[in-house]
């Protein structure tokens, strides 16, 4: 606290924090890139995650690290930055301070701030039923998804030591409860690989005949979408032997299964891509929500009662504002994108009208502008939306892949991923099924052995 | 069980059971490719481990999908072998049984065998002084090296947040023990990434001043090299900004630092790559041991009292026949691979005596076709030691690379590991800089929101 106190002091620049690196804060620190201020980026991960592409770790197409990039990496060059490996626990508006636990070491600290950005996106939300987490699992971080696949991979596993039939069917039937993006993407990849990637190197079962199951309470699956676009989906889903289920509520979730309209349907892998629920945000700042936990912003995604405080991406609720239905803002990266580019801008013009004492101009309202919307269904099929154009199919996918190859951060993992991708299509091959069990579960390397006194054998090289 | 036993009676075809997919019970499975014979492959994880690059997971370079390969991927065209991914419990020798727990659903098993090869590789060995363990984590599985990566990656976080200089001193300084390959390889990577990849990623500390301390307690590093070679590999280490400390005994280990020849370092974190201790085989099977836990075998690697149980690679303690100090063979994968494809020839042509009727010839002891050593040390420097002749430098190096990526299974992970290596080289950069908490450790994705209906937001894709 003394060193930030210090610091501070010694830079005598105004300081803005930024509370979360996903696709909001990055977009809002590397606006900053040339302004004159301290800029503190605030997450607890040392990693920017590619989260639309979170889904192919989850199905063993990718791993970890091809879609992520440290964020210290990413933000090297600008040095009006620092960037801190921390939990905030808690927000001051009144005295203006974040409190913010050092991941590295535990310490507790108080960081002062000018102008804060919060862009802590969004976990998953169980509607009122919390106690099915633990049977069906949501995406949305690498623990998730590392998870996620260590259940599907271990499901094929335990189905092929099975002798009991009906259990066997347990084991190889996925329930994918949601049929936005997520829940689509999850089904057509577990689709493609039980029915591709793995047939052939089991002995006892047929990894073809997995059943894969998608459930969505509204009456048909992607939503936000034109009806023939999702139509079109649909169609491909079920040419890649998904069994898409619309209209009926999940009403149950155990270890055996789901209760579907009804029908129980005796699943061991349950996946949850259905409800969101916004960071706690709203609490540490006292600020009212939407249902969803959103945190409710003015036209230009301030507090109301605190201007110097922004809520963006995921966390804030916001609305098209050239909507008549004034529907919400969809939770997804270019809206973040564009709140967090909005509000450093914002907060420049600011802190340059305070340096000249000049008055601002009045502050334009966020608007967002909409390049259209894309989804993919599987193997080389995709479809989208941009105005009164829409598309679906290969070239639907070519835009796609094109599309999230540009975005990925870094030229590295761009290469790397196109690499993996161009490999996967070719041999239907899956280069990330590892198990990794999780340290607890493990069992240990080697058995403790009888403490005897061990000698070091010669250690030559490997050849 | 039932199952099992069914399975042997439809098959009626001599059951073989490797336990281990590293080196040895891979080749050993490969080499019964046309046998008449029903092989059983047990393993407790799902993939081969490319231990050679293991330290380059562990130092961000690679990911651990980068250098594993998932067994049954591997086998899958050997249609007699059945893969299982089970942890080994136990060995009745007089009942021919393997106990083994199905790791997907825990199952108890009991697997009868003809023959049995154990192949179960080594752990590490702290001297008796277990208590170390802790403080000095050893490199031996995928979750030691992501634990590792972890402990260093914060180190530098930590030192970061750290004002006290002493402190942060402690933080910034790097012990590793043991002065083999394993050691030598962590040494160069950690300065090499200290030095060069996140030069310029902080803002308080320089981690080009990160302290790193090679330890050994024999007169010079290699020892398994000639002396030449040690010290040009002594001098690269140094030029990499390597200390390099000989003849000095560790004499503790804490929290805190280590004590070496009576001297204090003071360090947080500490790697252990001194000892090598054999996996329990040797008290599944009843069989004398060497003091490093290595079951003793005959000259045809079986066990004296049981010439259908064979013991192969860090599991068996063998010696050089050439050599007449018969000084013990090396820990390395060339040895397991030629051991496991000897057994399994041996065990052929016993399948095969058995069926005509006829006597087997005499068998041949295993004898060790030494091609030579070779190991890494910086960024394009290793040395080589082939017979008389002996290289150091960029040559060695690029052979080193040549071999590793040879011996790399399946052709997708040696293409991309060389895309990541040719990356690295001409950037700096490393690739798989994710500190990854493990599932206990790591705070909730999104502390528990207040319990209320969540709404799902309209899910439109993402662009």
């Amino acid at each position: 606290m003394n060193r930030n106190r210090q610091s501070v002091q010694k830079v005598q620049r105004p300081r803005v924090v930024i509370i979360g690196a996903g696709f909001g804060g990055l977009a809002a620190a590397r606006t900053f890139a040339h302004v004159d201020a301290q800029i503190t980026v605030i997450d607890r991960n040392n990693y920017h995650l590619f989260q639309p592409l979170l889904y192919q770790v989850a199905t063993a197409d990718l791993s970890p690290a091809d879609i992520s990039a440290p964020i210290r990496a990413v933000l090297r060059r600008q040095r009006n930055i620092e960037t801190l490996l921390a939990e905030v626990t808690g927000i001051d508006t009144a005295r203006r301070v974040v409190f913010a636990r050092d991941r590295a070491d535990g310490r507790e600290q108080e960081l002062p701030f000018e102008y804060l950005i919060v862009a802590t996106g969004a976990g998953q939300s169980y509607f009122g039923h919390d106690e099915w987490e633990p049977y069906a699992p949501g995406l949305k971080s690498l623990t998730d998804a590392t998870a996620i696949r260590r259940k599907i991979l271990l499901s094929f596993e335990a189905a092929e030591m099975e002798p009991d039939p009906e259990k066997q069917r347990a084991w190889l039937t996925f329930v994918i409860v949601g049929g936005g993006p997520t829940g689509v993407e999850m089904a057509g990849a577990i689709a493609d690989l039980a029915h591709k990637a793995i047939v052939g190197d089991f002995r006892h079962i047929n990894s073809a005949s997995a059943r894969i199951v998608l459930v969505e309470a509204a009456p048909r699956i992607f939503g936000a979408f034109p009806p023939k676009l999702a139509a079109n989906a649909t169609r491909e889903l079920e040419r890649l032997g998904v069994e898409v289920r619309t209209g009926k509520d999940v009403e149950a979730v155990d270890a055996e299964g789901v209760v579907v309209g009804g029908e129980r349907l005796a699943a061991r892998t349950v996946i949850w891509a259905a409800g969101v629920q916004a960071s706690p945000a709203g609490r540490w700042l006292g600020a009212q929500t939407d249902r969803a936990g959103r945190v409710i912003v003015t036209p230009t995604l301030s507090l109301p009662d605190h201007l110097n405080i922004f809520v963006i991406g995921d966390t804030a609720s916001t609305h098209d504002r050239r909507d008549p239905s004034g529907k919400p803002l969809p939770g997804v990266a270019p809206v973040a994108m564009q709140q967090g580019r909005y509000v450093a801008r914002l907060i420049t013009r600011r802190l340059r009208a305070q340096r000249s004492g000049e008055a601002t101009d009045e502050e334009a309202p966020f608007v967002y502008y909409d390049k259209g919307y894309l989804a993919t269904v599987g193997r080389a099929f995709a479809i989208g939306s941009f105005g009164r154009f829409t598309l679906s199919g290969l070239p639907a996918w070519m835009i796609w892949s094109g599309v999230h190859i540009l975005y990925l951060v870094g030229f590295r993992n761009r290469f790397l991923v196109m690499a993996q991708w161009a490999w996967a299509y070719l041999t239907f091959q899956r280069s990330a099924r590892l198990i990794t069990m999780d340290d607890h579960a493990e069992a240990p390397q080697v058995a403790q052995p009888e403490r005897q006194q061990a000698i070091e054998p010669p250690t030559p090289a490997r050849v």
